[in-house]
């Protein structure tokens, strides 16, 4: 049976790159299923019409990767 | 046809998590097929073994979000 999702973009933090089609790679707070929002790292089609692959980080993975960059 | 693929993790930059069945969330330095690393986050199995879901960044996009996260 078709499993329905719902996301909603709730914060646009950056745009790391955009290649020749159009498609951004972000850095942006996304809700899951109405769920508190979580850090995600992702492919988009122009407008978020479509998503492609990426991961999603949770505050703590987010923070230990804060951590590390700032010691990099 | 089967397509071959092969990686090689250059660096362990940092674990950001590990989950109760022991796979572990890392930043790394990966280089596929042979080819210059790149960063990648990623989820692994212990030791490595397999690999799941995760996102590759070039230098450029890795920059960004060093950029962005110092600026948070």
């Amino acid at each position: 049976m078709p499993q329905e999702f719902s996301y909603e973009i709730v914060e646009e933090i950056a745009v790391l790159s955009t290649n020749p089609k159009e498609w951004t790679k972000e850095l942006n707070l996304v809700s899951w299923n109405g769920r508190p929002p979580k850090f995600d790292l992702r492919d988009w089609a122009p407008g978020h019409e479509k998503m492609g692959k990426g991961i999603t980080l949770t505050n703590e993975e987010f923070e230990e990767l804060v951590k590390t960059i700032k010691e990099m």
